[in-house]
This record gives C-alpha cells, structure tokens and sequence, in this order.
C-alpha cells in the first residue's frame, strides 16, 4: 500500500468518525454549554488513528466499515476526553491543541473537567446502545475491554507524573508508555477483533499487533518532540524536556529509540503473518505510526 | 418498618457495599497512590442509600441481595467520583467530606482527576464483569441505564453552576435537581428494576417511586444546609447561601419546601401501591430521605 492510498483511508475515515461524533453529539438533550465544551474537546479534526484501527481489524474478519464506526467513535470519545483532562491547569496546564484553545481556556476548568467527565460517560453509552451492536454479549464484551484500557491509561497518566519528579528506568518508562499510550491502541485492535468475533489465536495476535502498534506510535511521539517544530506538531514540541519527562529519547538518545521504534514495527508485523492481504492496511498503520511527521 | 430496623438495615448493606468495594479496589493492579486515592474517594463510612435502593427494588422480584450487591456498588462509584470531581480547588473547592481531607486535599488535584476518572470507569468495568451478572444482556442494560443516569447527573451539574451566576425559577431548579441528584437515585430503582427482569409497568413505576425519592432527598438536602449545623451534617453547613446557589428553600421559603417535600413522598409511596409488603423497606426509604437529620 503506497502513503498516499494511506493517507487517504485515514482521511476519509477521520471525516466519518467526526461526522458520526457530530452526529451523536447533536441528539444529546443536554445544556448548551455543556454540549458545545463537549464538541470542542471531541470534534476537533484529529486523525482519528483509534477508529481505523478498531474499523481495520474488525474488517480482517469480514465486517462491514459502517458496523465498527460507533465502536470506533466510543474508543475515539475516551482519548478525547483524557485530552480534555490532560490539559486543564492542574494537570499540563495546555492552553492550545491542534491550533486551538484547549476546553478550559475556550470555557472555564469546571466545565471542562464536567466536559471530560460526559466524554467518557458518553462513551459506554454508545458502546451499550443496542444499534451499536445488536448482539447484546458483544456490547458487554465491548464495553470490558474498554473500561480495561481507559483505567489502564490513567494507571499510565498517573506513573508519567510520578515519571516527573522520580527518573524512571528503561523498564519503567515502558510500562508507563505501554500504559499511557499503549492500552487503547491495543483495545482498537482488539475491539475489532470482538466485533469480527475472532478467534483465539486471532485475537491473542491481535493484541500483540495492538501492543506493538502502541510501543511504535509512543516512541515515534517521543522522537518527534525533540525532532519536529511546534508548527509541524499543532502542539508545543520539545515538552517532554521541558518537563522533565522520563522517555526512552531522554534515556538512551535518539539512536537508540529509532532502533526500538523499528523492532517494534517488526514485531507487529509478525503478529499479523497469519493474516493475508487484508491486514495490509493494519500493515501499512504501523509503518505510518513510525514515519510520521505530525 | 420501625425506625431503628431502617437504620440497622442502611447499617448493614452500607457495611456490605464496603466491603465488597475494599475488596474490588484492593483486587486492582494499578499504582499505589492511584488506588489510594480511588479508596479514600470511595471508602468513606457513606450511608450507600443508593446501593441499597437497587436492592431493595431488585428484592421485590426475588432478587437475593448478594446478587445486586455488585451493581450497587457500580452505581455507588460513580456517586464516589463525582463527589471527588465535585470537591475539587476548580469546582467547589471544598477541603474536608465526612470529617476527612477531600481526594485533592489529601493527595492533589491532578491525582484527585485522575481518581475519579478511574472510579467512573471502574463502574462500567464492575458491570460488564461477567461476575457482576451471567446474563450479557443485563450487564448491557445496567451500562446503558448507568451510563444515561451518569450523564444526566454532570447536566444537572452544568446547570447548577450556571445557577450560582443567573437565578433559576422554580421550574429550572426542579429540573436541575432531578437531575444533579435525581437522576442516579431513580437509577438505582431501574437497576434494581433490570435486574429483577421487572414488567414494563413494574418499571415504570418504581422508575416513578425513583423521581420521587430523589426529589425527597434533595428538597431534605436543602432544607437540612438552612437548619443543621456542621457537626451534624459532616460537611459545610450553610454552603448553598454562601455559594448564592438556586434552591427552592432560597426562593419559596422552609414551610413551602417541607409541603413540597411531603408532596414527593406521598408521589413515591402511590408509586408503590401495586407491591405488597415486599416494599415496606422502599417505603420506609423515601420516609427516611424526608425525616433525615443529616
């Protein structure tokens, strides 16, 4: 698959995933303000990486792009709202994101922490409404693995802060990172797999392609904030140093972590060998999680 | 259903409710000063009336109460963390609950955001745990009942702080009310509803007893900030005047409040009168909400 035929997919599925988002955020009978707190932390033109990855690995077992687009938008709905969080003053204290004001700098931090808090909320309402999925044990499935990987993420927040005032080691800083960043792009591969009912073995792959598929975009994240301007990031590069974050860059420098980032797109690319041509999609994600340049 | 039975039986699910969260949070491989923080927003000596209303509404169809002891306490978190949200420096800013410092007071805000973020999703994960009920279908129905009553509680909460800026009339104040505090207590009799596989009738009206009883307990709230002192609340006394909130104390007058209140019982006991003695306790709960004393 060539970056351009990628760079497409992804587009055109961000586009559904924010009009599915908009969509569902429309019907909510909820105050103004809230909901307008809850659109600007949500529908803000992100790639959308989560969904495709949730809709790429459903489609390894035949389902159709339209039956894993709520899915996507509940796992999509739970990054959201651990950006909305992650930003307010007491935590990074961000005042933009991808160009914008962050929820509490266009509002006030109680909404947006009332904003977040809905976000995630709204997230398991999608995955238990019945037209997400008709197969009420699928719904239940769904909604365990994600409330495994969104608790598994603040388990990470929580290290990465303890990660600012105590250096963590190699061992701890991808634990962290596994955690961090790593559990919900492991539960998109793997709410694909619950949605294609797979099997197993399939599903065991999966997750370690999900695993690996993290390990790449976190270390390839931790590159490009030295590497990349600010302009090129639509966020403030070089924040790790500033904040004295504990990353694998940090530790063992950039030629280390490049090596790290290549081990991990070939270790992901393993988990998929028992897959043919249509895991080349989910193939060619992982490549693009480690050459990115945003 | 005498007095003091009431009180021993709050007493004791309280004590199971306890319990069985302890044992949940402490099954938890997460950081430790994560789990410390979810225990002390969670572990608190609360009086748990809303597990034991989903009790009491599941007793009425033969539900044994071990059996809606994990639902409960699913309901009961997310009541933990909104009070831990509730509490912090940007919202209320309160630094003491039940005689003890507030999550954010103890630890710090970051922490106390992140606390209550893993608490309300460590409700979605205890209700789509396969232990919590056999039946995927249940476990689907809890998530989307718990998740509606969720997010109708962070509106109220919107329109509670827009409150404090803009006076509300008498209608919007019923409105938030229901909301803020009525909409996971009229939660807890539909799960408990859910779980006993109730009619559609059945469910109607214990969803009916519900609205009343979280009317009850609110306009008792109200009434309790004027007239109690602090000691004997275990919080702030005093608070809905100092923070200029919208009550319907503040605009009718106590005498008014206390009709409309022994309105909102005599709403939820005709509520019941198809049940039969099976329901005294629900009964003897929605008194006990008007009669409280702190």
């Amino acid at each position: 698959m060539t970056q351009s035929l990628l760079s497409q997919a992804i587009a055109d599925y961000a586009q559904q995933t924010e009009t599915f988002l908009a969509s569902r955020l429309a019907g909510l009978a909820a105050p103004h303000r809230l909901v307008s707190a809850m659109r600007h932390g949500s529908l803000n033109g992100g790639k959308r990486l989560r969904p495709l990855l949730v809709r790429q690995s459903a489609a390894l077992f035949g389902v159709a792009p339209e039956k894993s687009l709520a899915t996507g938008a509940a796992l999509e709905l739970v990054h959201c709202y651990s950006l909305v969080h992650d930003d307010l003053p007491d935590m990074d204290n961000d005042e933009m994101r991808r160009g914008k004001p962050t929820v509490w700098k266009a509002f006030d931090p109680a909404l947006a922490i009332l904003a977040g808090d809905a976000l995630l909320t709204e997230a398991f309402a999608l995955l238990s409404d019945p037209q997400t999925h008709p197969d009420p044990a699928i719904r239940a499935e769904l909604v365990a693995a994600l409330s495994l990987g969104a608790r598994q993420m603040v388990e990470g927040q929580v290290l990465d802060i303890e990660g600012e005032t105590a250096a963590l080691d190699e061992e701890a800083i991808f634990k962290m990172q596994a955690l961090k960043t790593g559990a919900l792009i492991r539960t998109g591969a793997e709410m694909g797999a619950i949605l294609g009912q797979a099997d197993h073995k399939q599903r065991a792959e999966l997750l370690r392609y999900g695993v690996s598929a993290g390990l790449a975009f976190q270390i390839a994240d931790d590159i490009l904030d030295v590497t990349a301007s600010s302009a090129q990031l639509g966020k403030t590069a070089g924040k790790d140093a500033a904040q004295n974050k504990s990353t694998i860059v940090a530790l063992r420098g950039i030629d280390a972590a490049r090596e790290i980032l290549n081990g991990a797109v070939a270790q992901g690319l393993q988990a998929l060998e028992q897959f043919g041509t249509e895991a080349d999609m989910l193939r060619a994600l992982i490549r693009h999680f480690a050459t990115r340049e945003n």
